[in-house]
């Protein structure tokens, strides 16, 4: 069992970095904040943009596009997969996404109360309702079913100096070698893609 | 649990499409019969060459090659999971190493009694010692350590037709939509990586 931590230790962490339009991030999303507190440790999220790395590779767009034959079993690998988690699936009409607004007010929301809740609101309409979450009313929308202030939030979102900040986060995921979504750091050790979140998080809580 | 197959019933079978230049294909080698055991499955070896395959996305060489940020990953993730699995591991210090005597080897061993053994010895010469897996001397070392007539085998696998089996056999992984290896079917169904070896596994043993 993992331990609980005590008040006054240190809270063991996961930094999880994630897209809206990843869709193998939909299955952490979805997932990491039971799993984390099952093993008593603390979710650090860390929303990026997956396209200026995807870029940086000379790819325009996911590599699930690029490589026909790996698109297709991605799609049937996310079936099997969101039936063995009990997550609705519905293959987005159009993919990957761009939610660079709605990455904007994750980076807002990163530690408040609402954080989980609304990422996987926007991960569901993406990838279980196969809508649009690019767009401001999208956005907005999810806010307000969480009774937050969606106009204060979305103008803190656009403001220069949070644009700049997920500009910054977007070059340091760079910086430490992330390469795809998710990705999970525990200290300096990366894990990635949602079939290392269970070893991301045992390794966290120190389970061998 | 899995149902033992009756006497007479058709075995639950699973296609394992490897290269011995593959470094997630050598986490499966050294675990699919025993996995497959423990669930009534029998597997049916497939040695197919990956070069051409990469060839055809323009790839000249392996993905963990091409991009660094992702070798650099997949190095430490391949020491983490030989961990977990109780393997032995040593980074190669050329890779990915070409095999095609091997591979030509395999595809005559590929209904044998000996061809989990020999597989699991190229893979551990490859991926535990650190050694060269691709010369004619290395090939037949394997066999002789094994009790066969090494000579006999290798002339067998350098014979035209079992050289034309290899070509046809990777035309038959590229038309079935094959990007990449480890690959399991079951019938159609297409399962990616060691990652999915477990639930392609339990898929063929009817598991839900």
């Amino acid at each position: 069992m993992s331990p609980i931590p005590t008040a006054g230790a240190p809270a063991k962490t996961i930094e999880f970095w994630f897209e809206f339009g990843s869709n193998y991030s939909y299955l952490s999303v979805m997932r990491i904040e039971d799993e984390a507190a099952r093993r008593g440790v603390k979710v650090v999220w860390k929303p990026f943009l997956l396209g200026p790395i995807f870029r940086s590779f000379g790819w325009e767009t996911s590599p699930f596009v690029l490589q026909k034959a790996k698109g297709d079993y991605v799609w049937r690998d996310m079936a099997r997969l969101c039936r063995k988690y009990g997550l609705i699936w519905r293959q987005p009409s159009v993919f990957p996404r761009t939610a660079v607004l709605a990455l904007r007010v994750a980076l807002v929301g990163a530690e408040k109360p609402w954080m989980n809740e609304f990422c996987q609101r926007i991960m569901r309409l993406n990838f279980a309702l196969d809508q649009d979450i690019g767009s401001e009313a999208a956005v907005k929308d999810v806010l307000r079913q969480l009774g937050l202030p969606a106009d204060a939030v979305v103008a803190e979102a656009q403001s220069e100096a949070n644009k700049l900040r997920l500009r910054e986060q977007t070059e340091a995921a760079q910086a430490r070698g992330i390469f795809g979504a998710p990705m999970f750091f525990v200290g300096d050790e990366m894990f990635w893609g949602n079939d290392r979140l269970d070893d991301a998080l045992d390794f966290a809580a120190g389970s061998p």
